[in-house]
């Protein structure tokens, strides 16, 4: 088997190329510059014509959509970083569905609030919105976690947390009020697989 | 197995009605009163603290987020709503996640642009944006249909992109143009189990 990761750095990519880390599926990385644009170039619209990152290729065929590549990972990998109780695989689903379609939309308003409209006062006004929505998200995860986990073992949904709690300091979020999420940050940021990516990512950055 | 839906008329919890419709799992209806802001109360807070539906209590345990819960209503269903092969599976929580994540937001920027700003010329350029954004959503999904359904075979994925498709015409999309999507829209309305539960909504709105 074959893979490709196209991937940009610092951005949800990274808890996809971390899952490949923990799952040891050997693979290659295609970084997507989004410094110049090239999420919204020909080239990269051929692979994903949806101009965003994370893209997998596996074996030629492409695959998007960080919930959906986190499992498929997963499941490649043997099946460790899924629960296989089905209503805690629920759960983990439950987490990446609300990461991927309340706090990473949240995060999108202060960058990419052109998605949604053209007016540059909607836009600041949308930008200016980012610390308080990203706030309640934060305090509504904190809650959430229990363990040292999102499930009862180590998931991929931890890998998403982290990834999206990684960049809630410059959202204006206070980690100091929210200290389950920080810690749970720290014990991902620190597993060997994860500091690897995160070097790679600050590198490319 | 006790099982509550919390849903509210018209919303995207129809399509996780719908599938334990088709999945023939008996279950107890919990109406939310959208219309008096009953989301937003602690009566059902206590259920989804998240304030939104659908909502799914199993057993009393509560699972939130749509497409968690319609990869759940399929396994506990027998699994017939969802590919058994990894990498088709991976294709429908792919559409799913794409639905909830772009799609489905592009949507609430008509009715709830207060949760990025409460700055009311901005809300208003918001909900300007969304016959553009659907219509490219739109366009892209027609592009995407191959055959009748999402996947090799009718799945939970069909119900989330018919539940959405639903609210196209009143986001402003031009259906003619997307003669794919309206088809697969008109299929998936026809099937018995997806009648039930339209006029069900349309009794409750």
């Amino acid at each position: 088997m074959t893979l490709t990761l196209h991937l940009a750095a610092g951005t949800i990519s990274m808890c996809v190329h971390a899952a490949l880390e923990e799952a040891g599926l050997p693979h290659d990385l295609a970084w997507v510059d989004f410094g110049t644009g090239a999420q919204g170039q020909p080239n990269y619209l051929k692979v994903n014509p949806k101009g965003r990152v994370p893209a997998l290729e596996i074996d030629g065929a492409v695959l998007t959509e960080a919930p959906a590549l986190l499992e498929w990972v997963a499941e490649a990998g043997g099946g460790a970083l899924m629960p296989r109780d089905p209503l805690e695989a629920a759960h983990v689903r439950e987490m990446m569905s609300y990461l991927a379609s309340t706090v990473h939309v949240n995060h999108a308003h202060k960058m990419r609030g052109h998605r949604w409209t053209d007016d540059p006062a909607a836009q600041a006004a949308m930008r200016a919105g980012v610390p308080g929505t990203m706030t309640a998200s934060a305090r509504f995860l904190d809650a959430r976690l229990r363990g040292d986990w999102v499930g009862p073992d180590f998931s991929v949904a931890d890998l998403h947390l982290w990834n999206i709690t990684r960049w809630m300091p410059g959202d204006g979020v206070d980690m100091d009020a929210v200290p389950a999420l920080r810690a749970h940050h720290d014990r991902v940021a620190a597993r060997p697989a994860v500091a690897r990516v995160i070097a790679l990512h600050e590198a490319a950055a």
